[in-house]
């Protein structure tokens, strides 16, 4: 079976995530080729070497562009803090790698476009990692909608909250700066609700949104007497519309009290409507207009092996996948897609559709106006 | 006791309402004056006499302008279509009566500001029938923000969706009409959150909306095979902000597939959050941010003898209050407004101020801008 | 149209239950008689006086034998403490009175049956206040079991569970002590519950039962220092057989941390199951299991006008109903049993019923055996 | 590090969860030896090869005997049928190896016994598959319990519910046969419940319980016009008393309509409640009755990093974990028990204790009466 060598570049949080789903997934999944954990690149040779151990990987190196340019390697998997998503991923695909980047792809639109550019005249493959789609579930939601079951779409409603930033006593980290993170929760967390946006309802076209920053000054993480400038936005709102003509509203909130994993969405049709939410990511409340009055409800489907993935995380229905679970589809799609050209998507060119949103987004609520996206 | 005599016109699916919560309101309040169920209108001289009979009311006429006028009248309580609902007002006031009004107060804002104006020139005292607000659950919402439980707003969340249009093949009725009812989804339904946002949160001072009439035409209702235009939104989307400041965002559809009573709202504060839905009108969910990080959580309060006024109707917790007893608790408002001085709200004032709002979004969304609502 | 002319002893907690509910009822449902509130018994001439005047009985009295001997009283409605209703219904009874009584209906079966004895011999009518069965939404659940939707039933899952007496501080009240209460949590709370079980799958012949009083002692309400023996059960459980064969089990409790209004039930079919919570009265869970597959799941429905006696208080769906809308109802069975003849269910041999049924798990908690109730 | 050679016997679906997480439990916890998987074995040479190529495991055999008796094997990881596991365990136990089971431990209490009493003689380490008390929830709840939050333990309420047999046309297989399952419903699903119930509260000392086989007949597999008996109970119910004094309830069935996975709990203290679900397995319902009393209620919170062995998985809280997370746990609890001597628990005495339940049930529902499991 072919061999997917793979050089991961960080092992924070995601990186970690990127290595338990490695671990699983040909175990999991029978894949279309063999996926390799060849190099693994951290900021010390120490550390690099220490978290290769860890994740099983042979190689180690405390610099990237040594593994951007390795021979042995087949994709470069990003993991790296964001503002260092872009210059890693051109480098790779100058070196003719596929590209397996977190998400956001970039700070910013322009810089995304360059590098979906890049990779499409490079014919290299490339993944980005908005993982919440991958879920069994919100597979299921699509499929729900594809099959026509809740009609023509007219409404959808989604958020991305969490209440990491809440208290203003947290102090400034990279989050709050332009410079390393770009937009705030747009960039962090509406990435991902965009993305489901896109891949439940079809691509936005026109947005308006507003947006605040509503601790404006946070302790300096060294010295927390010193108050520092937040340089990008807690919250943002923003109206929708789709190519389709469906209405939408967006949510997105870093300071939303009690939100742990607030991804959740609501897609209203023609003919019925679905809702979910992360926090319960293996359920789908499915309502059906059709059915006879006095019958009507929302209904609490449980994720199980008749929906899609599922099956080769468990046979049973109701017995519950994972956050990483998610991660191990989507490295699935990986292998499959470079070993036998099986579909990779949210690939760069969405990445940077995304990220066209995003940007957009910020504009129009800096400017009060509605922007169309495409011709943005 | 003070008699308060009540002239009621309309006795419709709202008219019923009150009806109900007249006949127990005195047994479930200690109140400070008497209703006493003088007189009735409808549209025949025999459905008056009829429902003034269920009812309990004294006298009945077919003749509205006979009520409004009669001597032995103290309040005039309006539950006739809303496009009648000047006309009557006016004439209301201009003899000298209080004036309780169902929602909307008006097809416009301009014709609610003339009613508000009337009735302060007159000195009559008005209320008008948001009655969601009147519930102890969001009545304990404002308690827990008033008190200051979870700090200081900084976004706010509502809708009032239902799908009583959601059937493409559901007649046009007056609801379709410009002329019977002025807006769609935010005239019949919009009006009730922009009213309990207003209370929960403080005024809208700006908004940015969108709006749709998804289901173009509908068939006539007395000749199914022709095809009629409806005339107004059946759904909208407003991004809004506060005078305190605090971000918004408030939807409204009358075809959303599955929301049956589809008031909602999310009040998220600095340290904490709650939510509700009026589907579920006895319970609230609270989050507070400062509990220790390892047990923090949504709770949900089931409504008791604790919360506002709630123990009237049963000294147990968790037993449920229903529909009607909101309007009971309005119409304590009422007699105890009329009689005693006690704050009667929403008045026509606010009554007024919903109109401003929900013809503002309906510009906005014409003209694809934000609008400053005092302004306008 | 036929008078039942009341006479209402009893005027606490849920005395003023029946008062607001006899104050709407006309107004609420097209009644086949005219209620006419006679006259008022409580313990003082100036209590009942001023009850009678806040509920809007015509006379009042000191003297219960007073009121059920009056030859202008139809109907004795007792809300005394339990401990009387005995003396009280028999007093009635020989007086030729129809008797509505509140649960339960003794402090034992051997009580109950001679007090249902009484009222078949003389031929009066009878109803007991087992009001959860009133709601629209228990009904609606009676109306799938009976439609077959959900097969045969082969299990019941029932509390009533409660948690007035969590705190071992509560002081010794009337609910503890045998001499005014009987049982414990089994004769307060889970009366209720065997009604329930009785209305909803049939008559329960076989208990096998376990119960224990938690906190054995209390403080003297008027000396706190002194403790005092509670002499009856805190908790209670028991297997149970039904006629028609199913298996099920029934929790009782008044120290049930948490539950504020705990009744709930689940009962499960060969086709089918459906599950309810009385904290959530105006909704009901149904699953089919012939749904397909990958649809299957909990549906929740929200009651509505197409469901049994929904639509006399509101014509919308998901509006809710509250705690006193099912007195409402009872009363208007009682008022239509009365003049019309139509069906007065749960009568005094149902309230014998469920006494048999509470004493034979009683008597089986001590004996530590399974008893059949019938033969009992 | 100290090698842990595994030989894994069974590869159907419980077998291939052990290999998922054995493939991840490396990434995910830092263990303290290091789990090679050495030998596979399956009823045939070809399956045998195949899955341990899928797997991950070196060598393969259709000769359990081979395996177990291998000295390059240190654990023999039981996943056959359970009629198996008693001879093969013991045949393990025999060689000296560590022996880890699936659950049920064996097909009755007598034989879990001589397993128990044979690996404590032999001084081999034991392991029982009862893997949801691993999952970190149930592991909160344990901590809640035991840090006395919410008191002293009062009632404990328990099912575990599926449906996978509710359809009467589900053909005969070796659930439903005594000599493939022994037990029914009380073997396959209440072995968790009681295992957990045991965590949760402690031993379990006295049971009574009632029995149903609901369906006594089903279609033979091979040929479904003939109908075979089914030769155990499809749904079982039992009131337990434990060693601490408490009351409690459990209840198993197969036939559940709608239940998926429906292990769920209720454990009621004299100062808070606990209420789980396994179907939403990422979430605990807490209740602490010394919370002012009008802020009392259900709080719902989402596993997280601040809890037991959750963050080795992700360090955000909500994220949820799956089904497989919990083997992985349980695993990394082999490993690290056979290597540093953590505690391995439940071990072959629990399998044991849960299996004295069990048959105690069977007989209690047998000789409708109550037993005392220890002196049994």
């Amino acid at each position: 079976m072919q061999k997917v060598r793979i050089g991961l570049i960080g092992t924070g949080y995601i990186g970690r995530c990127h290595a338990i789903a490695y671990a699983q997934v040909a175990t999991v999944f029978p894949l279309k080729g063999l996926p390799v954990l060849e190099m693994l690149a951290e900021v010390t040779p120490e550390l690099a070497q220490q978290r290769a151990e860890e994740f099983g990987f042979s190689r180690s190196t405390a610099n990237w562009q040594e593994l951007v340019s390795d021979p042995a390697i087949d994709v470069v998997d990003i993991c790296a803090p964001n503002f260092l998503h872009k210059e890693m991923a051109l480098a790779a695909i100058n070196h003719g790698k596929h590209v397996y980047s977190e998400k956001p792809l970039a700070l910013n639109a322009a810089d995304a476009k360059e590098m979906a550019e890049a990779a499409r005249a490079k014919g290299v493959k490339t993944l980005v990692g908005f993982n919440y789609m991958k879920n069994p579930t919100s597979q299921l939601a699509r499929e729900i909608i594809a099959n026509g079951e809740i009609g023509d779409i007219v409404h959808f409603y989604g958020t991305h909250n969490e209440d990491y930033l809440a208290d203003p006593q947290t102090p400034l980290d990279w989050h709050c700066t332009k410079a390393q993170a770009g937009l705030g929760a747009l960039g962090d967390l509406a990435a991902h609700i965009v993305n489901m946006a896109h891949y439940l309802v079809g691509d936005i076209t026109n947005v308006c949104g507003d947006m605040q920053t509503v601790i404006k000054q946070r302790p300096d993480p060294k010295n927390p007497s010193l108050l520092r400038e937040v340089e990008n936005e807690d919250q943002a709102s923003v109206l929708v519309r789709f190519a389709n003509g469906a209405m939408g509203t967006i949510e997105t909130s870093r300071i939303a009290c009690g939100r742990k994993m607030g991804l959740t969405y609501v897609v209203t049709g023609t003919k019925g409507t679905i809702s979910y939410s992360q926090e319960r990511m293996a359920e789908l409340q499915l309502y059906r207009h059709d059915e006879p009055q006095s019958r009507q409800g929302f209904k609490t489907l449980l994720t199980g092996p008749l929906h899609p993935d599922y099956a080769a995380f468990c046979i049973s229905a109701g017995h519950s996948i994972g956050f990483n679970d998610q991660k191990t589809v989507e490295i699935r799609d990986l292998i499959n897609g470079i070993t036998a050209g099986d579909r990779m998507w949210p690939d760069f060119e969405e990445g940077w559709k995304v990220s066209r949103v995003l940007d957009a987004i910020a504009t129009s609520a800096e400017e009060l106006c509605w922007i169309n996206v495409v011709e943005n």
